[in-house]
């Protein structure tokens, strides 16, 4: 999502970051049926009809891959390359999967739900099909939905047609997508996406943490317009109002602050509600850039949890969760007159 | 575009390749116009709903970068590193612009158009609006349109909202998104990205010839699943049908093939016949893979006109132009027993 798209409330169709792990499957959505099954005593196999015929329920939610940011990290793990656009908030239309579990009846025993995709790769020498779980008490939770439609639209191939998870608050992994299958099981998934991809470690070997919720992360409008090799920014001297969005997946934005001198002084932006408990918030400051010169302009969100966005960045073996702030480099110099311009930028 | 999407005629909404030169703009509808002026008798300012309201066609076109298959050249010149993905069809709904010119009654003098877009940036030390122009005589054609909706939505703020240029055939620059203007002039037009980029130079600082027209290509949907990390393609050995799509700015596609042994062997493909006259046509072919082993599938195309793909590449300074052959590695080896694959690719 270029960054001049947090503009929008609600980003139009097309903007929304994308992540396609494999490749995106071809669907034939006359045969298609989610399977409902493992420790439950009543599975079910349902088709779109009867997924569409259930309670509806749209919901604004705030994607981020938990690779965002990954290529501001030095050294570079390989990876997608994001530099902190990937990123979108959409209004998703589907059922709640809750009362779906509810109607399967999980045996005593179960524990965790594991969502398969129909996306088909090999990745750390392990053939397989996409797949991550949740604890059943997470996959419960009433914003938790099979999504048929985003933005009032059935979901393109690229977003998981014809059905797709979406579990609020989490990264990306999280929210899989051409969804075949869900099993109730009785121990914690050992999958590769699970078990060995998506942890924060610093260590080859280490356990790590497991990448769950959203940190939260403040973007900006870069202000200006670009040049077109080195995307530096060139403002005319103005007094310009920044905005931008926040989000966290772990509570409520509760402060975005703002800097002009690369994180030496900062000043309380304004902020606007958010669309809903799981989207991002708009926010606004007003910078006064009538003085010439070179710019380096920050964001940083703070969460009502207390988690704040730290200034440099937490460096891991895949690049996971990089939320240091956000770095816009702007140009103030008259308009018009080129040669103000430097040279090396151009 | 990811190149699985090779299976839809039309693509989906939010796989057509972008090329974003400089930011989007935000377009406020209820305002605009466009103006036709210049070299003209009758200037016009016409609103959304004149334009809106003039005789409609809709057309399926193949768009492409001129960058497409950049990242392929050795060494890689710097700018937009496409592999091979830079392509798309849609069908665009507008106006055409030739009755337009003719009411604005281009002087004697008159020989090319300027198109004038929203989007502002720097390159090559110019502060410019994007812009480019045409010989009046190729502006005029019938199926050069001013284009307001894509695939039957109206324009999504990236495809160019809220009207665009179509010139089918042509390569992507030629394609002015967020129109502000059309300039009729009676000199050749020197803007940055008329005169100075786009040109096909082997040497810096020489002459260079202009990009216009796309020269064929034929891409492939790469068979069986990929590796995460490499994409090379894996597949159980079997018997499938490879397929893929061809076009060219330069006249119909005559012929497809296909080559399993890097380009040593060459069968023909089956052609479909293409949507319309500026779109691609769908090609198969029956590929033993039964076999296990490591082949390099290729695809090229050749047009009426006499343009054939090259198997090597044209090497550039701005990367431009590069058809040279797809190829598209592809280990058949039995499935399930993952020792069997490379321990490189894992």
């Amino acid at each position: 999502m270029p960054l001049e798209a947090l503009r929008y409330d609600i980003t139009p169709a097309g903007l929304h970051y994308l992540l396609i792990h494999f490749d995106i499957p071809a669907v034939d959505a006359a045969t298609y049926h989610l399977s409902v099954g493992g420790r439950v005593r009543n599975p079910l196999s349902l088709t779109l009809a009867e997924i569409n015929a259930r309670p509806s329920t749209t919901l604004a939610v705030t994607l981020e891959c938990a690779g965002n940011g990954r290529a501001r990290l030095s050294p570079r793990p390989q990876s997608q390359p994001w530099l902190g656009e990937a990123v979108g908030t959409a209004e998703w239309t589907g059922t709640a999967l809750g009362p779906i579990l509810d109607e399967a009846a999980p045996e005593q025993e179960a524990i965790d739900a594991v969502f398969t995709g129909m996306d088909r790769g090999i990745q750390g020498g392990v053939d397989q099909l996409y797949e991550r779980s949740l604890p059943l008490d997470v996959a419960r939770r009433e914003e938790v939905l099979l999504v048929y439609a985003i933005n009032g639209e059935p979901l393109p191939p690229q977003h998981g047609f014809p059905l797709r998870l979406i579990v609020p608050g989490w990264y990306g992994m999280t929210q899989v997508k051409w969804l075949r299958s869900v099993t109730v099981t009785d121990h914690e998934f050992e999958g590769y996406q699970q078990a060995k991809a998506y942890h924060f470690r610093r260590v080859d070997g280490d356990a790590g943490d497991p990448v769950t919720r959203i940190l939260p992360r403040a973007l900006m409008v870069p202000p200006g317009v670009p040049d077109f090799m080195s995307r530096t920014r060139f403002l005319n001297p103005s007094v310009v109002t920044v905005e931008g969005r926040a989000w966290s997946g772990r509570g409520e934005i509760v402060k975005v602050e703002f800097s002009h001198d690369g994180g030496a002084t900062w000043s309380a932006a304004t902020l606007e509600p958010a669309l809903s408990p799981h989207s991002w918030c708009r926010w606004t400051i007003r910078w006064d850039a009538t003085a010439s010169g070179e710019y380096e302009l920050c964001a940083r969100a703070a969460d009502a949890a207390g988690n704040v966005q730290p200034l440099d960045q937490s460096w891991n073996l895949e690049g996971v969760q990089n939320n240091a702030v956000q770095r816009v480099r702007v140009v103030v110099a008259a308009g018009g007159d080129q040669t103000q311009l430097p040279a090396d930028s151009l």
